[in-house]
This record gives C-alpha cells, sequence and structure tokens, in this order.
C-alpha cells in the first residue's frame, strides 16, 4: 500500500532545485521573491464530473490543471514561479499518479514553473493547483484597464473545446477524426504565457482576461471593470480547425461562447496594432482582431460587412447550470 | 438562485483593502512582498468525510480551513500576509455560506490575513486554502534545523481533539460537558502564530513543526530530516484539561500520537530555556520542555522518574488508515 508520504516521494518531489529556496517537504516552502517585482497568485479547482469527465485520462488531466492556472498568469502577463498541488484522490493508484505527474511536469518544465508543495488527500477526485508568478509593478494587465477606442484582440482559436464537448455530448455527430483533433483543443489546452508577459512587459495591451468560461461572458467582465462597452465582429472571431468546417450558426456560437478555449482575450491602442503582430508571429501564436471597445455600455455585434446582428448568447456560471 | 459571482460578491468580496494590490475579480491577485523577505507558502486541502464529519457546523469550518494553515505559517515562523481559499460545494446555501466565511474571516481578521482571491465550484464539500506568509531570510524553522542537545517543547496541551474524535466515534464515552469541551479544541484549533514568529524573529528556535497527524509522527520529521533521534519524557506531555482526567494509558496514547492538535513542536538550544518561557508568557501561549534531541537516531521514552518506557503508538497516514 502506497503511503501519502511515499506517494509524494515517488511522484512528486524531483531532485533539481529550481527558484525555491525551500521546497516539499516542511511546513511551508519559502520563495524568495526578485526585487522590486509583484507576486500574481491564481487558483483553479478541477472537480471530477464537472470539470472533466469521471475516467478522463491522467496524464492529460496533470496537463489540463496546470494549463488552466499558467492561463490566468498568462493573462495578468506574469511570469510563471512556481505552483503548489493539492490532490484528493479516492485511491492511491500507482498508474495514475505516474501518468498525472508526467503530464503535469512536462508542462511545468516547458515553463520553468516549479512544484513547492502541497497537500494529498483521500476523497473524490479535486485537483487545486496555485500559482505563482512575478509582473514588474505597473505592468500587469488588468480587467479594469480597457479604455474606449481599444482595439479587442483574441489568442490562437475559439470553439473547437466547445465542439468536442458537443461531441461527447451527443449534441451532435463529428466524425472520429474531427472528434479526435477537437477534444485535443479540450484535453490540452494550451496556455498563451509566451504572449501574455510579451503584451505586458512592452507594454502593448491594457486589459486582458482569459477565456474559460466563454468570449462573450469573459469579455463581459472586461466591460464590468472598465465602465465600458464594446461591438464584436461575429465573422472575424477565429474559429478552431474543426470548428471552421461547420455550419456558421455553430461556427458564431461555439466561437462566442464556447468556454475551455484558454485563449487571451485582450484590448490594446491601435497604435499598437503592427506590434502586437510582430509580439504574435515572434511567440508563434496568431491573433486577430476582432472588435473595438466603446464609451457606450452593452455588447453588440456586427457580421463582416458591419451590418448589425443579433446573438443570443450565455455563457457558463457553476451555480446555475 | 445563487451564481457563481453572486456567490463570491455577496460572501467573499470585502469593502476592506488591505497589503493586497490587486484582490478578488482579476485573473489573479497581486501581492507586493516587504523588500528583503521571503514568501512562506502552505497549502490545505479539507475533505468532507474525511477532515471533519459531513453536516459540519459551517462556522467552525471556516474557522478550522484557515487556522489548519495558520498553523503551517506558525510552525515556520512566518507572519501572515493573505490567502486564497477554492471551494467546492454541493449547492449555493446561503446560511452555509454566511456561516463559513463568518468563521473564516472572524480568524483571518484576528491575524491581519487578507482573503485575495480563489475559485468556487459545484462539487463534493471540499475547501482548497493557500496561505501566504512573511518570513526574513535566514529566520525560518526548519525541519532540519534540530540539533544534538536541543530541548524538544511543545506549545499550548495535547490531545483533547483526539479525545473528542474518540468520542464522536463512540471509542469511549465522556459526559456531555466534557465531550463539547474536548471537541471545540477538535473543532476550532488555535494557530500558535503569535509564538511560532516570537521564536523565529528572536532567534530562539531551531527546528519546528506543528502537529497535525499526531506528535510522534510529526516528531519524526524532524527526527529524520536533522538526520537525529530522541528521548521524549511521556508523562512530561500537556495533556488537554479534558485528558487530563482521563487514565494514564489513555493520557500516554492521546497526547503522544492524538493528531488534530494544531501546536508547535520546537527544538531549542538549552541556553534558550527562559527567553521561551517568557515568549510563551508574553503571547499567552503555555511552553512545556518534554525531551531532547541526540545523535542517536530513533525515538526513546521515559516515565516522569527517567526510567525508560515502551510505548506502542502509530501516526495517521491518509492512504493507509
Amino acid at each position: 500500500m502506497l503511503s501519502e508520504f511515499d506517494l509524494i516521494k515517488q511522484y512528486f518531489v524531483r531532485p533539481t532545485s529550481g527558484r525555491a529556496t525551500l521546497g516539499i517537504g516542511d511546513d511551508c516552502a519559502l520563495l524568495t521573491p526578485s526585487p522590486g517585482m509583484q507576486t500574481a497568485i491564481s487558483s483553479d479547482m478541477l472537480v471530477e464530473g464537472r470539470h472533466f469527465f469521471a475516467g478522463e485520462d491522467a496524464q492529460r488531466l496533470g496537463h489540463k490543471s496546470l494549463a488552466v492556472n499558467l492561463s490566468d498568469l498568462a493573462a495578468m502577463g506574469a511570469r510563471p514561479v512556481a505552483f503548489t498541488l493539492a490532490l484528493a484522490l479516492p485511491a492511491a493508484e500507482r498508474a495514475w499518479l505516474e501518468g498525472f505527474s508526467r503530464g503535469l511536469f512536462a508542462l511545468a518544465d516547458a515553463h520553468g514553473c516549479e512544484l513547492i508543495g502541497g497537500d494529498t488527500t483521500k476523497g473524490p477526485l479535486n485537483i487545486c493547483i496555485t500559482v505563482f508568478g512575478e509582473v514588474a509593478p505597473g505592468r500587469a494587465l488588468r480587467r479594469s484597464a480597457a479604455r474606449p477606442g481599444d482595439d479587442i484582440w483574441v489568442s490562437g482559436t475559439l470553439g473547437d473545446a466547445r465542439l468536442a464537448l458537443a461531441g461527447y455530448l451527443g449534441e451532435l455527430t463529428l466524425p472520429a477524426d474531427a472528434q479526435a483533433a477537437a477534444g485535443t483543443r479540450m484535453h490540452t489546452p494550451t496556455p498563451r504565457v509566451a504572449l501574455g508577459v510579451m503584451l505586458a512587459e512592452r507594454g502593448l495591451a491594457h486589459a486582458a482576461i482569459d477565456i474559460s468560461d466563454g468570449l462573450v461572458g469573459d469579455l463581459g467582465h472586461i466591460l464590468e471593470k472598465s465602465h465600458a462597452g464594446a461591438t464584436l465582429n461575429a465573422d472575424a472571431l477565429p474559429a478552431g480547425p474543426v470548428l471552421a468546417t461547420q455550419p456558421l450558426a455553430l461556427r458564431r456560437a461555439f466561437t462566442a461562447a464556447g468556454g475551455d478555449d484558454y485563449e487571451i482575450c485582450f484590448t490594446a491602442p491601435a497604435a499598437n496594432r503592427e506590434a502586437i503582430l510582430a509580439a504574435g508571429a515572434e511567440c508563434g501564436t496568431p491573433v486577430t482582431r476582432i472588435g473595438r471597445i466603446e464609451a457606450k455600455a452593452g455588447l453588440r455585434w456586427t457580421d463582416a460587412d458591419g451590418a448589425p446582428l443579433t446573438l443570443e448568447l450565455s455563457s457558463f456560471d457553476h451555480f446555475t447550470n
């Protein structure tokens, strides 16, 4: 029987020592902040049957658990430094722990983000990661910083994760290869860390948010906090490669209010357009201009020709859905 | 129906602004570290049916969820600064949320520890708090720092929480008032923050750990990390006021390997005895000398007269219990 301490030692303690002065194995971890930098902190909890299906592949789950947290750092423009992992498991199964830790550390290593502590316990499967990043004072991309006249941008593509979910739920039927391709976006999202850090460090963007509950809902937080409104071009929203082959109404619905995208929506002065496109190219993350921040409250839509459009969409809420 | 955002706004966002540059309501919280200080970080996950009974009083649970984390800061000698809260709830019930947030914030306010962010989701009841404190470089009380010849100390009293559990589980029967008194220790532990901070800032102690899984198991971590052994005086272990009225064998068993005590066990040079007693008096936390660190590996016991004693005890493990 694998004990709690053996479990931690075998699957989560690693020989390499990173930024942490003191990592796993004491009452607290100790981090030494870089002089003059602020610490950005985000915490996400993933629950079986809610954020992922029961029986989800452990390696993908390890990736996604950290990815959704790194995505929050990306949306703030903060460089990842470290994270803690609290894990409730129904049982200590070696195959699951091996897969989970492999997926987790592959992504952590790619971002130089060190596991410095946490907790393990028996219980219904629940994964809670708290991530720490660094950002220079005044550089963080806040939800409240959008200004009328700003362009609205989105990274990467939208909607393939929602399309995959629709397939799994039987809302529609996709060919097997299309389902698999869309599923990759749902199971192993790519946090846009390099882009977010460039936007912040180069002072290119005003506000940003990561798109986890759907573009409309998440952009809505920027509008609310910035006391502003927006017009979006429904046909400019970049659909994922699988969604792009689907009918127009589905494309519009799932790009606008899909969820689980983990792209960044950000606003920026029109004067920065070239520099933003260059930053996207430099880090290999496409960026697309999708609309404009306006002083008038509310969200308005147009089609590709600028004609007004009515879209009925809603975002995801954990307690009313 | 209470939405996720209303829930956060009504029960967890507070008007007062504290240390955080940016608190709840963005992708990340932003903390500005005090210049030259290290950040101490600890994360604990509490699962219904595992760390507390189903149907546990929400206010007590709010207190305990933060208390166990503050206890980790105390054992490091770090001053509390802020925390994040990730919460999975079966449903968004107003009465529960009111009670939980009341218990949580009463303790948070008492320690100047600010809620800066987190997550809420639907799911089996699970509370994950990550706490942040500050400690000067070189001052943290590490598990690895015990030295042969050190006195071993414990704060407060031990065993009443375990005695309460025994009563709840029907392992024994206590008078109702005794059960209630012991239950208070189990449900609303007192983190020894002021004592831990004094020990660290005044350089009085070498190693420390908080006692959550039982003295023997937790002291064992100090011995392992410090490559040392110890002799403990079984009759010096300070029993809680309810346990103190119980038979000797039970007193020894529950003080030595009870669990859920959230006292601090620490080691210190004999030269600091007077200063340690003075620090305990100053912060209103009794401290008791219970044994000595030795170069020889292993844990040995004596009785009050110094005669060798054999105690068969075990500590708690989440995956083998």
